[in-house]
């Protein structure tokens, strides 16, 4: 498996309205796209810095993902993505070595990508 | 302020020697250094992705900062480093803007770089 990069870190939040003009104000960054996506119960809105994107995450449904993390966690960083080149042979060495995951093939996320998660209690250590 | 890049995320783990195997394993990089940072009360493992490291902390003091994160709030992702060329101006910059710091002036991290914490209560929203 190759990382590339680091594709974008995702940040919940309780309000795009009130976050958006916070990294536009304090880190003179622009957002440059909204975009909801219903599969996710979530609205995104992308920041770059680099060769990565800050994703910010309003929930549209509090039984949604993000809406249940805002809840139990409260708002902050929810997820990092890594860009790999081939994301269905990823996921099957990443499986091979036993590690647990929510997506074992690729779904549409936002602007497009091809995504799929590693379940949190599989991401810190053997 | 010019955020350049990303230039680390910091994670706090319970242990370096269980968390550095599942990052060279599972994906495939390489930890290439190793470092105790005192004022921090941290052991710090270094991977790169890209333009951004990932810098795994392990608390060396339940006391210190990372110690009380995990007993609060679990092992993951403790904290982004925004890399910017001047520290001082866009510190002076940001208290400007109504935002907490922690440190109104640099202070020493890993790796020799001077670094700056905002306040968790002033990195979301307005």
């Amino acid at each position: 498996m190759n990382l590339s990069h680091i594709e974008h870190i995702g940040i919940a939040v309780k309000s795009l309205e009130n976050s958006i003009p916070y990294w536009e104000q304090v880190f003179g960054l622009k957002c440059y796209s909204i975009e909801e996506v219903p599969e996710q119960k979530v609205k995104t809105a992308f920041f770059k810095i680099g060769q990565t994107k800050i994703e910010l995450l309003e929930s549209t449904d509090p039984e949604g993902p993000i809406g249940k993390f805002i809840e139990k966690k409260g708002e902050g960083i929810h997820h990092i993505a890594f860009a790999v080149n081939n994301l269905e042979q990823a996921l099957a060495e990443t499986e091979e070595k036993g590690i647990q995951l929510i997506d074992k093939t690729p779904r549409k996320g936002a602007e497009g990508l091809a995504i799929a998660f590693l379940h949190p209690k599989s991401t810190l250590a053997y």
